[in-house]
């Protein structure tokens, strides 16, 4: 019997299970698995394996647990596997402040709520708090991505690592003195310190956000851009949100904001604006030229009565305008990626009289693919593809408002809602295991919410 | 000792007891009891105290539990205790085409997809299943009432009661043969007989249904309203959802859908009409005058893109509005009154680019006691007061996404979802202990949901 033990045979009958079983760190399976690949392709009974932080295979299941071992799996039977969803436009910390002043105008909701605590309550706690608790909200909801501005920006880094989410965070340069810098000249060197300090971070890039053209000098616009570019980093703004920016800057300057801000060479980098509603032709060739990727926020232009953006007029001309819920102080009450392609896709409809006017397919992409490449990102996040970092979502569709499924992508955009995620993975590490935050401690945070709450009450 | 059991001393030593401790079936207490009565007063630290079908008491808590003593208590420390959600406007059965054909043209949608499903799908276990989902939906969501209009609608109105759903259920009239009539005539006699078959039953008003003016001869109209007048039931009916209603019946009759029906008389009782999209100033003369209850639908009128309902001005002029999902095949996925709720406030305030428009407490409203009165059961429902019957719900707040809660009212409308619903009561019954079902299947549900669907997806 000694010849079975030959190392010629024993390399023969090894080698079928050493070339077709390769190892891999999670495979993640589930009912369908909704690729946003280039030829978004949706395949049932499948899964995606995983290996440190990236994709290593996407298929169906059967032939992916033939091909790969895995150290853990996560099985979903009822389950979507989709691409975590990118937010493009926040302002996290601001969760703190969530609902305090609804169905204002902008100006009395900035002037008499906003500025007042910001400048009273604002500091590195209240921002610790308000990432904490803007982060589990988020990741419980299925973003695994989320693009920021707002104060102490270093602190919202470290938080969102802490929690494991991947963000685009952008410290704010602003003409007056604020929470966490006297003048812009303080605001652009704690911008370049925030540089430094993440050079090649997985989870963070951080970026330069000069407000907005109107609360902002010439000059500061500028060193903001060159700032950018000198470390090869994003630049993030609010452009053309209202009628009144626009219709002032026409006054003053006799040009429109993007005008102003091409002239100025601020759009020559990459670039991610919020908001652009009241953007014109002109604008729009402007922003295609310059591969600027801008940030829709539906709910927050409905609430605030902004205005429409003209997101299908910019989806055709190829600019990436991806999808963001704003700030939940007022202009939206919380982080919820659903009710935003959800609400990007009515509101298109109604708002072009064409019920066929982004289809749930094109939200998804907002919410995935297209936010990516808004904030130039597309070639780590955005679809399950192999090569790319590994940031998902599982959705449960057994759900009595889920229920009967005709059409994944349609469910997710219509019926399905945040509360429905299940799991959540980002750059490989699961963070949300049976819709439980790993890395957050819910109820620490809820309780700090709340005292904060009852704080900013009292005053 | 046998003094001390003198008749007289018992009674005097009970006497305290039994003037100040009532005995109640049920005592629902929670943070805040949004009350939605006449002052809108929202209570904190509050309850409900129930005795059969009815409220007998909304006070503190401290006050109730002195003064009530209860075979049985949900207390949830971080709830709001609300009135039950009614739905104004809805196609339960439709649930089991859920998602079946979106962002189509509505009359794509109408003779590609839904009429030819319907005709080869409905019947009564069709029906009945459908209506099981939509109900467990709905109910899990804090709907306690829900108008409905369809076909075979007495045995949607078996199946809500085993559900313990309250409903006004419509059963559908039109002008060419349908699943349960081959000609108006037929369901006028099937309704005259659904109407025999619920004459005072304590959960179910049967109404008749004439799909639309221009679905149905004017004889037929006419008809309906007698019908519903000799039996004292609703009529409900779509009115003028679509401009292309309205223009069509400029060029045919030279009239407005109102004033068509008004010149037959058929707003002469009591009526609910649903979407009111295209309704001009004399229309809303007319419905004022008539007391005519409408149901807005901004998830169905932005994804079909009819149009937007002049909400504001409707309001504004006394007449009652609620909101309705509208069915979920198409024209919105889901049944979802706190979608509406966001919904309505954020159409509004974009509508008439005012931000002020229809604030947090008037979607509330919409959804609650303005619902009730569009349905003409104001004294009934719609408000948490002493006399009135005990449906409501309870909704967490201690949620990522709703905390921290400067106000209750608000947090419902804009950050609280039909998922953080806990407990549901209906009529005095708890139907829903956190978060399930207690009077139907729900695993038996989703099943059959899903074969369904595999079986109209297989045609």
């Amino acid at each position: 019997m000694r010849h079975l033990f030959n190392p010629l045979q024993c390399f023969l009958l090894l080698f079928p299970i050493a070339a077709f079983s390769a190892q891999a760190d999670l495979i993640v399976s589930g009912r369908w698995v909704v690729t946003m690949d280039g030829s978004r392709r949706v395949l049932e009974n499948a899964s995606v394996a995983v290996n440190g932080d990236h994709i290593v295979a996407v298929g169906p299941t059967a032939e992916i647990v033939k091909n790969w071992t895995a150290k853990q799996r996560i099985d979903v039977s009822d389950g979507i596997v989709a691409p975590g969803l990118i937010n493009t436009h926040t302002h996290a910390p601001m969760s703190l402040l969530r609902g305090i002043a609804d169905d204002l105008k902008l100006q009395d909701w900035l002037e008499k709520y906003i500025f007042p605590i910001e400048a009273k309550f604002v500091n590195p706690d209240f921002i610790r708090w308000g990432t904490r608790l803007a982060c589990l909200e988020m990741m419980l909801g299925g973003t695994t991505t989320y693009t920021d501005m707002y104060y102490f920006e270093e602190v919202i880094a470290e938080t969102t690592k802490e929690a494991g989410m991947r963000a685009v965070l952008g410290q704010t340069v602003i003409g007056f003195p604020v929470a966490d810098a006297k003048t812009p000249a303080d605001a652009l060197q704690r911008t370049e310190n925030f540089f430094r300090k993440y050079k090649k971070d997985p989870l963070i890039t951080p970026a330069v956000a000069p407000h907005a053209a109107y609360t902002n000098s010439d000059q500061t616009l500028k060193s903001c851009r060159a700032l950018a570019n000198r470390y090869d980093r994003p630049l993030i703004i609010h452009l053309s949100e209202t009628k009144r920016e626009n219709d002032e800057m026409m006054v003053k300057r006799g040009m429109s904001p993007t005008k102003l801000l091409e002239s100025l060479g601020v759009l020559e980098g990459r670039t991610i604006a919020a908001h652009g509603i009241w953007l014109d032709d002109a604008d729009l060739d402007i922003l295609k030229r310059r591969g600027t990727g801008l940030a829709h926020c539906p709910s927050s232009n409905m609430k605030l009565a902004s205005g429409i953006a003209p997101v299908t007029k910019i989806l055709d001309m190829g600019i990436a305008m991806g999808l963001g819920p704003d700030g939940p102080a007022g202009s939206n009450n919380d982080f919820n990626m659903f009710e935003e392609m959800d609400l990007a896709a009515k509101l298109a409809k109604i708002s072009t009289m064409n019920p066929q006017a982004l289809p749930a397919m094109q939200a998804l992409e907002m919410a995935t693919i297209t936010g990516a490449r808004a904030l130039g990102m597309e070639k780590e996040i955005g679809s399950l593809e192999v090569g790319k970092k590994a940031d998902m979502m599982i959705v449960h569709t057994r759900r009595a408002h889920a229920q009967p499924l005709f059409n994944p992508v349609s469910q997710l955009v219509y019926a399905l809602k945040a509360s429905d995620v299940s799991d959540v993975i980002i750059n490989g590490k699961i963070v949300v295991r049976n819709r439980r935050s790993l890395t957050l401690d819910y109820n620490a945070i809820l309780n700090q919410a709340s005292v904060y709450g009852a704080r900013i009450a009292a005053k």
